[in-house]
């Protein structure tokens, strides 16, 4: 763990709640948000893939990261995803980011053309970052080929951090390979990796990580904070072990379905489980199932029922 | 070969040039569309996966589309891709593409989360055509999962044509399966169906296929609409046989790049072989050792050098 990283703990990709017209909710966005905070998180990451952000559109982002801004959460505790298909709308979302002062961006590589060369990868963020221009700016790259197709090599890591030290300086890895995490890990030791599931949270610690950005934040950050705060201690690894279970649960769902049901359950609001195609809604009879199965495993509920 | 088809022939998904400032180059966007249109295109399709449209920001297609139809493009023409992965900016396109008076609009799925279900997909389309409300809309599906990942079923094609009857009415489908081309053919006999590659031009339409839509009709139209004039004549098999050829040569290159390296040498204007990360050029080198081999096997140069 790193005591001069730029964010650390446990970062969650807030969820993006839906109005019955079928906008983003402001009002319950900021409630989710602050709520979040309250719970344990150290920062946030609105605009994730947990956030259903590439489901909207770059208007839509800018106006609920100034409502988050304008509601009193610190923007240096924000780090929300900016990267995008195209440069110009990744450099529209970043300019907004630093101008509103966010501690960082949390950057997906352009992903709809598949296997680019590393050249290409390198000119699409050099360009945001010149473009931007600004040495507020601090780049976290996010690592999701399971879903982006499009990743970020060890070369290309090192390309970047040397071409712009001080700015790219982290990334979020949820390719689900520890051996890819204690890669990036071992050959960049300053880099502030954060391991994008809390599986790997203790052990991501005791290698040098920074904590987690983690979907399951969004229900579960007092457990995970918890260890987070402990991790040196002797309880570390039993705290690990219900956390993975937590997560390993949930994992048998569909994750950002099951997430929406669960605060629409815990919060009384069935409206929270709306979500914008590609997804749908769990049908209520498996979300009651699993909301079930989740309580009576691992003694769940209390941690979302304090909203 | 339907006689009813809003669209047929040999489409081209228009190459989009860049200026020195990186931004789209209208007039040489323009001026490549006319030349298209004079080489043989019977329809053109903006903003496919070979116009980097992917790289493009909403705005920039919106506008390049009203340039278009501004320099008297017959906007019945038109087929410009509006599939986004945000449904908002999806709605938004196909409006302006509507209210333009495009003949139709080629439709990407949501293509950021893996794995979404029919019913998803479904949703997707489903509020694009309720949101846009207009029955002039006609939807072509882009089915190309090679790139998109993300593809259409012959379920979610059967259950999209029922519930709009006349407003989703064909698709490319660019997989690359003959197979996959035969089956939609032989189930929905009356879609139009446009293989997303020349190389089944004539087997498509002897299945009753409407042309093809490819990338390579940017550069080798004039032998594409040949085939298209004359394929019932006993000459075809042997057109196709070269235009098979050229293609396969060109797919020995990185495709979007070459096309673009052929233009801006044919047309002696470096530029053109501009391209937006994450695409890059073609080193000078590669290409024109490509140019010189597509020459001494095609007798290609004929074909792009009347612009």
């Amino acid at each position: 763990m790193k005591g001069k990283a730029n964010f650390s703990g446990v970062i969650a990709p807030v969820l993006t709640p839906f109005g019955e017209d079928g906008a983003p909710d402001p009002d319950r966005f900021v409630e989710h948000a602050e709520w979040l905070m309250d719970e344990g998180c150290t920062a946030l990451a609105p605009f994730g893939t947990t956030s259903e952000a590439n489901s909207l559109s770059v208007d839509e982002r800018i106006e609920l990261l100034a409502e988050l801004v304008d509601a009193g959460l610190d923007p240096a505790k924000l780090m929300p995803g900016t990267g995008m298909c195209s440069v110009i709308d990744a450099v529209d979302l970043t300019e907004h980011a630093v101008d509103a002062g966010c501690g960082g961006v949390l950057m997906l590589p352009p992903f709809y053309y598949k296997n680019p060369s590393e050249e290409g990868l390198f000119r699409f963020f050099a360009e945001v970052i010149d473009e931007v221009g600004d040495d507020r700016l601090r780049v976290y790259l996010y690592h999701i080929p399971p879903v982006s197709q499009v990743g970020f090599s060890l070369d290309l890591i090192g390309r970047l951090t040397k071409e712009f030290p001080g700015i790219v300086v982290g990334l979020k890895d949820s390719s689900g390979d520890w051996n890819n995490m204690k890669a990036i890990l071992e050959t960049y030791p300053d880099f502030e990796l954060f391991p994008g599931s809390e599986l790997y949270l203790l052990d991501g610690l005791r290698h040098g990580s920074c904590g987690t950005i983690s979907a399951t934040a969004n229900v579960a950050a007092r457990a995970l904070r918890k260890l987070y705060d402990n991790w040196q201690g002797s309880g570390a690894d039993k705290m690990q072990d219900g956390i993975s279970a937590l997560r390993k649960s949930v994992q048998e769902y569909p994750v950002i379905p099951l997430l929406k049901a669960l605060i629409a359950h815990y919060r009384d609001d069935p409206g929270w489980a709306d979500m914008r195609p590609p997804f749908v809604p769990m049908p209520e009879a498996e979300a009651n199932a699993a909301i079930r199965t989740l309580a009576d495993r691992h003694d769940f509920r209390l941690a979302v029922a304090a909203a």
